[in-house]
């Protein structure tokens, strides 16, 4: 029991340094009436839209609860409404964080300077990160103390934890990335390419909703989107544990079943090292932003590496926990590759023959970079078996991977408070010197997002890998046989969803965008006096266009993703026989891995090129702003907006909701 | 033996059809100076190119003849070769043909009118048609009737049969689709959009380029393509009759391996009354096209099943031939609903928010129209083991999906001559009335054609599935277990390589193109008077640079798709044990096959969606020619050319290639 000790003391404390950064953020007074104003425009918006999502969501939630509570038992519908009411917790708070951080960071910049600045942002981000890091640790320790005596039903309500998390990552993705991306898209189309004015210029009438959006996705959307990864993998992990060993003594079983809660203890304790560090060092921010999670991951190893010894647990799975860490920093490394270097200068320098063949371009970058990350998580899971700690290694890894997720959420969710920071120093009108200082933060955010995105996809084929194990073991198989008829149908279905949800969701954004644009060119038309600046426009009408797609759209995928298990389930079950039914299910399972693992590099990578080409462009290479390769480059950014922070992301919950949906059919 | 001799009168008969054709296009004099010139013009630009391609591929297929003819046999090694150079020949002979028929269609549209062009335009298709079904079923029967006596070296003969028609086809759809695309792209960018002058107008330096790109992309390419399609559906079906069965006695064992040739047989004598139709009931010319396919199938049908009664061969496996004609006709449907319906209707209206949204929205459509082939095709695969024939009733529905290929081929080879001749029609100022019927013509063969990829598509994932099947025969394994690891890793690994061969292939025609733009450009500024047409542009540089283009490019992916399964066998056989490296392929070919299918599916469809959403608006919806919808769909077209002519189909013939290959190491 001193591990479930150190599970609730380090969760707690990492509360405190949660409770520690929101309060050093409001303590300080917002003294600029204009920039108070816009901050709270835009609070105003997130937190209508979060509040009629949250809504929704708790419906479905609520639904599925009762669902649960028949079929399974009440205290599974408990477990289930914990993982999704904890998510939204977890959103709630890191955007509350992110629209206080924004304007401080703005006046920071103007009044004290990059690193004052650097610090309101990174503090705005922490929030986010540690609330991840300890709410999942929290609420896994609280299951694991209550439940794990009886093996069997700790299983199922770990499953129906993890299911509630997942559900909610993949409604707050979607609804969250449909609203920015068109609000985004329709920005950039009617304000910068067709009325010529810059990004964030209080001209456009879609300006708010832009802002709204890069709180509502990449924040509270992207929240929801790590928390379920970081729940996901100690779920699976812990399962594999529960249920693929026989161990010699309860003492064993219980240091291999609380191995991931330990690693996760061992993530935060190393985030708050980094998180120290950074106040020690003092160094330039974009050393810092490395550096925290560097030394988060080092003293994350340390401690594993000793807990591990003192225990005599063998060092196979030490050999796993260091795969997990160093693949999540090379495919980081890879994607820093495609979204940063020779592939998008030379996708700026195509761009100089038009838009067209800057898509193909992009794409055929995105395309590539698929390969290099699937061979190295391919080594991983070899290397695990040969030589590591089999499949429960493998699942492992992937904790791994995300245990330091308090540092490394942190700098995600600081890059678009930055973004944001800007967007209200460029509206409330201050000097020009301090958007490019908010310009630099958000830039250096952009680079190590793209590694914490590596993270995320890693983390999810490892983790699927786990769950389709446990899956098999659950439902009392050995073998899943390709050459059986059911399975190989099974797989080229479950290859489908991942192409049929990316439909809905990019032609959501498609239809959010038109919507959008119509509303920005008819009050371009309409109101006299906006691009003199004599006369507003109607911020709010574009805020609740965005709202209203968002809504009406994310349900669909949503409601599919959930069905199909089932219905194939089921269905072959009834048509074929039972097992066939969880044959069909496990080859789906596979399918829907293996295409949405390659969709989602190729989506995030594409879209991360795109970008960063149209900013090298607008560095002033390939005939800089205003140029023909940087009209081009532009039509390739709101290409890659709805690949990189829409479609390609809710990929990863997509497989893993699927995985994780099969896995409580089979338990039932 | 009366088979054979079906067989052989068969594919000779059909073979006096093509010269009858040939005959006939070539007894109609050209009298028109200048038309003849231009037609000279892309006659030598396309055999130049062929030249060099086949001087290129012939090496290659030396290289591999050596190694067949040392590994395993001088007669495996003849046989690779027989497919290899039979698939050359084809494409030669069809192209030759179309070459010959491009002019004398134009010219039969302005002096004889509709009826008469079609007619050309038909024959000069019905020569590659024709020629690819008596060509392919006169190999295989001779192989059939020299080696079937000994079942294991037949086996063999017919996998280096069609590794080598496989092998030429991969090659000449790249090197054809790169060098078509390259002057499409070029021609349309600098041309269309930049210079604004309309399609095919002398004053466009590509435009001989483009019309030579009709020729040996879409006509030579696609033929040895298709042939490729046909050949391997047979030879796996052929193999699984071999292998799969253990018959009572060997007249029986004769009547299963002989059943793929005997339909492929039916198919052709169906495909000659489908053409006989044609002159018999002088329907309209988009009637015939429809026409002359259904009575082909239904002659088809109507022999299958007289010969199975005759036999005695039971119903499962008139079940499998029906469901393979009926899958390929409604995927085909589904693909005209996809590039031809409300969702181009929907594409062109978003099209007015510009080209981003056009693109984000065009792809979306490419995805979703993955989700009702697969689900068909699953449900093929499972009717056929519920009540069909099994693994062999899979591969026999993807022979009888291709058995009449010799009219769907006529069909698909028959549009790129209407457009051809479109082009001449314009370079050498012929009324716009003429324009008019060959755009008409053209345009009934994209529907139809349609079709023939839904066709292509699904015979290349049932002949997967088989030539899979056969694998695990040949390789002596009964179970593909995908909790191994091994397996699970050789999927992703698999999964992968479409992606990595798109993303070569779209990015050599991003290359290529931008060379083609600035060359035309050049030509454009530094050639005065070729606007006011007072000088001619330089053609034969653009011929120039897509033959280098096209022939530098084809070569890494080919290499790489033959590579990759061998390197799998042998790698992981070494570090893991013979067996690892014979799951680790099986897992190779499953990944590969379910995203190659689906990306294939995505790129074509979405290809075709963009391109007929041009059309449409074109055609004076949302605005017409030269709004910015327009402006927009041309990008969106030009996004789609290499989709759907470029990687996409390659993606069709990858499968079977590596498929191949495996089964080829499976035996060695």
């Amino acid at each position: 029991m001193t591990d479930m000790a150190a599970v609730f003391g380090a969760s707690l404390f990492g509360l405190g340094v949660v409770v520690y950064m929101l309060r050093s953020i409001s303590s300080i007074p917002v003294k600029h009436e204009k920039a108070a104003q816009i901050a709270a425009a835009i609070r105003a918006g997130a937190m209508t839209f979060l509040w009629e999502e949250y809504r929704i969501i708790t419906a479905v939630v609520a639904v599925i609860v009762g669902l649960i509570w028949y079929v399974v038992g009440s205290v599974a519908g408990m477990c289930f409404a914990l993982g999704a009411f904890s998510s939204m917790l977890t959103g709630f708070i890191g955007m509350c964080a992110a629209t206080d951080a924004n304007v401080r960071t703005a006046l920071a910049a103007k009044e004290k300077g990059e690193h004052a600045a650097f610090q309101m942002a990174f503090f705005g981000g922490g929030v986010m990160g540690f609330a991840v890091a300890s709410f999942g640790l929290f609420c896994m320790g609280s299951i694991a103390y209550l439940f794990s005596t009886n093996p069997d039903s700790y299983v199922i309500y770990l499953t129906c934890f993890g299911f509630g998390s997942s559900m909610v990552a993949f409604f707050a993705r979607i609804g969250g990335g449909i609203f920015t991306k068109s609000a985004d898209v329709g920005a950039d189309l009617v304000g910068k390419l067709e009325a010529g004015i810059p990004e964030d210029d209080p001209r456009n009438p879609a300006v708010i909703a832009d802002n709204v959006g890069d709180c509502v996705g990449d924040t509270a959307g992207m929240g929801a989107d790590i928390y379920e990864s970081y729940i996901g993998a100690m779920v699976s992990s812990t399962i594999l544990a529960v249920k693929g060993f026989s161990f010699p003594d309860l003492a064993t079983e219980q240091l291999y079943v609380q191995l991931p809660l330990m690693l996760s203890v061992f993530g935060l304790v190393g985030s708050v090292g980094g998180l120290m560090a950074n106040f020690v060092l003092r160094l330039q921010p974009a050393a810092m932003l490395r550096n925290a999670s560097y030394i988060a991951i080092v003293i994350f190893l340390a401690l594993a590496y000793g807990y591990l010894t003192m225990h005599g647990m063998g060092m196979e799975l030490f050999i796993s926990i260091i795969l997990g860490c160093i693949s999540g920093i090379v495919i980081g490394l890879i994607t820093e590759y495609y979204t940063g270097s020779t592939p998008v200068e030379r996708l700026a320098d195509i761009s100089r023959s038009g838009a067209a063949t800057n898509i193909i371009y992009g794409l055929s970058i995105g395309m590539e970079s698929t390969a290099l990350p699937v061979i190295i998580l391919a080594g991983v899971v070899l290397t695990s078996y040969k030589f590591g700690g089999g499949d429960f290694g493998v699942s492992i890894a992937a904790v791994s991977m995300l245990a330091t997720v308090g540092i490394s959420m942190t700098v995600d969710a600081y890059g678009p408070i930055a973004d944001n920071a800007g967007g209200i120093a460029e509206m409330a009108g201050f000097d020009p010197s301090v958007r490019k200082i908010t310009d630099k933060l958000d830039a250096l955010g952009n680079t190590t997002a793209a590694i914490g995105k590596g993270f995320a996809i890693g983390s999810a084929l490892l983790a699927s890998l786990a769950l389709f194990t446990a899956y098999a073991q659950a439902a009392h198989i050995d073998t899943l046989n390709i050459l059986d008829p059911m399975i190989i149908v099974g797989i080229f279905l479950g290859g489908v969803m991942p192409f049929l949800v990316s439909a809905l969701t990019m032609r959501s954004v498609g239809k959010a965008a038109l919507e959008m644009v119509l509303e920005v060119r008819r009050q371009f038309k309409e109101i006299p006096g906006i691009m003199t600046g004599k006369a507003l426009p109607d911020y709010k009408q574009c805020v609740a266009i965005s709202t209203r797609a968002a809504l009406r759209e994310m349900m669909l995928p949503g409601i599919i993703t959930v069905l199909v298990p089932v219905v194939i389930k089921f269905g072959f079950g009834y048509a074929f026989g039972r097992v066939a039914g969880i044959e069909a299910l496990g080859g789906l399972l596979v399918g829907a891995t293996v295409t949405g693992v390659l969709l989602a590099l190729m989506m995030a990578n594409g879209g991360g090129a795109w970008d960063n080409a149209k900013k090298y462009i607008e560095a002033g290479h390939c005939g800089g702003r205003g140029s023909e390769a940087h009209r081009a480059a532009i039509t390739g950014d709101t290409v890659g907006d709805p690949f990189k922070d829409t479609s390609g992301p809710s990929l990863n919950i997509l497989i893993k909701l699927m995985s994780i949906i099969a896995l409580l059919l089979a338990q039932i």
